[in-house]
């Protein structure tokens, strides 16, 4: 392992909220300000010099106004297609808060959802990771490793 | 989120191979042949355009010559100090292969070992990792969230 003197792809976090102060927890999405439109987890880059733990607190902070406490990791998406951009990753956090949101900087609007209430469409990978999401929350299933990934 | 345009942390994987051929499920380790010296996980840098998974069997392939199935990813390490030439995050994998590993590429010689019987030193922050893999798979625990980090 040598010091990367190339090109990598850029770490980001994103994070699913539970409101555990509503009935059935519902989570957060906020709909985007900016290119990609559209529906998305709470989420973005990750600073140097700053962990993914920091990271998912500050930016659920920044666009949601939520002090949120991060439960643990749901894994790790990076798929090199995941962002038409550029190739990111993200790690997925599972955070609980128990206050309402407000949408904040690159958040436009912000939506409590269930999951059967699910707005569309949903930006990069975050269907699947969702889908992930309900899979482990309601049959404690966590996420596998793609074969082809 | 915005397009990153200043520095973030780099990202590499880090795997656990476990040799289900052998009795008790030991694990693998490579005396890195470049500096920071000492015992590590096989690893590295994933790629622009490569996911963690792949980056992470083409890594175990590289450094110990063995085809790796990749079982579930134990989780994310960035503390900013974990390395001390720069910022980098770790994707942490579990893993089996059924045979013995071949030291290769930045791998100087490869140990076989048990949790009784680990070398020292280990470098970046792979003696945590170890221990968590270990609580994982004895106790059942997954690594939280630190509450510092």
């Amino acid at each position: 392992m040598a010091v990367a003197s190339f090109r990598n792809p850029v770490p980001t976090v994103d994070v699913i909220i539970e409101l555990i102060h509503r009935p059935h927890r519902p989570i957060v999405l906020i709909e985007r300000a900016h290119p990609p439109l559209g529906w998305a987890l709470p989420g973005g880059f990750v600073d140097y010099g700053e962990s993914v733990e920091t990271a998912a607190r500050r930016e659920a902070l920044e666009e949601t106004q939520l002090v949120v406490t991060l439960v643990e990791q749901l894994g790790v998406y990076s798929d090199p297609a995941r962002d038409p951009r550029q190739h990111t990753l993200s790690v997925v956090f599972l955070a609980t808060a128990n206050r309402d949101p407000v949408a904040a900087d690159d958040a436009k609007t912000i939506a409590i959802v269930h999951a059967w209430d699910m707005p569309q469409p949903l930006c990069f990978d975050h269907d699947r990771m969702l889908q992930d999401y309900w899979q482990y929350r309601f049959y404690g299933r966590r996420p596998g490793c793609q074969p082809g990934a």
